[in-house]
């Protein structure tokens, strides 16, 4: 894990582009290409994603050090999104840049250890396959460490990360992870369980494997669970289109400006919808809005 | 989602066998089978899984409503498992049954409605696809409602239904579930949540489209959610294996014996390996396990 921290100070950028396409974020050019050779099908938009992520990989690949495809909108197509998924990490790899599979995962333990081939990789009667390829993934905490612990296993295993959901960007991430109870919400209570799990995993630069989800929604509680987890790695969504600004985000980094990798999606992918400029060069409009987000996040 | 609660009245049966095979699951003869014919590989566990579920769905689809196959069992051999996922799915459904698919996914409002094509359907350019084919999916509920509000809305387009995680049947699921707020635990506090979602998706049987997962090894916690979930249907894992019995059951039906269907996913699917008299005969085992187990449940 230590080599997304040694790229993140290599490339002064802790920011990570959201692949997260949708119908509605491909260009038109390319939205027709895909319709005519394949026809109205999950094959049509699938194609369009891998070809719609290169464009923006080969963009931003020198500038930005990951990536981070919401599995989500790829399984929204089934098979063939899968498909996209995958195809789009091996490109994010080709290029050098770090993969984070959002995928968000949690479930009891052997069910955990399943999900975990994610990074772990799987045997196959003696075989070892890596089906998945991300670097790094996010997993759910409502089940506590027994569905962790095979996550765990597998960063120390592998080298590679998690990133447990702590405190979401989303308006109703209130609703159960800012409970209070006593003087603690429930946040800040998985946030030190998240800690103490990290002990177990300790990479070389004084980070944990396992990191924590901290939205940039959250400007005071950001600071506060830095303060909490002063090794953990952080994510961190919601900057950009969900309101979050690099201003906001100081007190989630370390005093030496580490600590965090900051997620924009929309803000970049498609940039090249809010300015006409731009035309329909997506790759071009997010190498630009990459770069602003770079100055916006040097403190 | 009615017609679940239809076919448990009328196979007088409220059982779900959880489709989760692992390798070591699969009977020698079957392992060789497609080990011989497509070497050691994702699509050799892929065909071995489908071949095996088969035949599970053939020997108890006349007895058992509904099946419960945990994608992350298949997600760990990449597309080719997606595709054995898939293909089982299919099957059930042509033999009649309801599929609940064990996907415990989450995310934020947009995401989620990504998500939510798990049930509600893919449209492209006007045209639908039913690319999962689940009737009944299971949610996380740790992002609060803007995370959960896509599905209800997908449950009442399409008449399908959602099991939010509630109590977990895992031990450390008292780890982030039990912590108490003043004088409620956070899973009533997420019980309680999910009664008032669940306004929103009534059926005409009684019961919401917006079920719980309430796990079967927690006797109390189970009648009593009861009390606070009326009107809310359980998805209940934890039978057998994980050590809840029947008669721990009875506080989580209503006073009709009605509101549950408890799952069980190796006590059936592995019974073959359990009773000598069998062989490799994994069907006829599950059948006489099944049927074991719909005794086991009658009140």
């Amino acid at each position: 894990m230590d080599t997304l921290l040694k790229k993140i100070d290599a490339m002064k950028n802790p920011t990570v582009v959201g692949l997260d396409p949708t119908l509605e974020m491909i260009p038109e050019p390319l939205q027709a290409e895909m319709f005519e050779k394949y026809g109205k099908t999950p094959d049509a938009v699938g194609s369009m994603f891998i070809k719609f992520n290169k464009e923006i990989i080969d963009s931003v690949a020198d500038i930005v050090p990951a990536v981070k495809p919401q599995i989500a909108m790829y399984e929204k197509y089934g098979v063939e999104g899968i498909r996209a998924y995958l195809e789009t990490i091996e490109y994010a790899r080709e290029k050098g840049m770090t993969v984070i599979g959002d995928i968000k995962r949690g479930d009891i333990s052997s069910t955990a250890a399943a999900y975990a081939a994610h990074i772990e990789g799987t045997e196959i009667a003696g075989e070892e396959f890596d089906l998945w390829k991300e670097d790094w993934i996010t997993i759910n905490p409502y089940l506590g460490i027994d569905g962790i612990q095979p996550f765990i296993d597998a960063c120390n295993k592998k080298d590679k990360g998690v990133f447990v959901l702590v405190k979401t960007s989303n308006p109703s991430s209130s609703q159960i992870q800012d409970i209070v109870v006593k003087d603690k919400t429930i946040y800040e209570m998985v946030a030190e369980l998240v800690k103490e799990w990290g002990t177990q995993s300790m990479g070389t630069m004084g980070y944990s494997r396992i990191g924590a989800v901290v939205g940039a929604t959250h400007k005071e509680q950001g600071a506060h669970l830095r303060k909490i987890m002063p090794h953990t790695f952080f994510l961190v969504p919601g900057y950009g289109a969900q309101g979050g600004t690099g201003a906001d985000l100081k007190g989630f980094f370390d005093k030496d400006g580490r600590g965090c990798i900051v997620n924009s999606s929309r803000g970049i992918t498609a940039a090249y919808k809010k300015n006409n400029k731009y035309g329909e060069r997506a790759g071009e409009a997010a190498r630009a809005a990459a770069l602003a987000m770079k100055a916006d996040l040097q403190y």
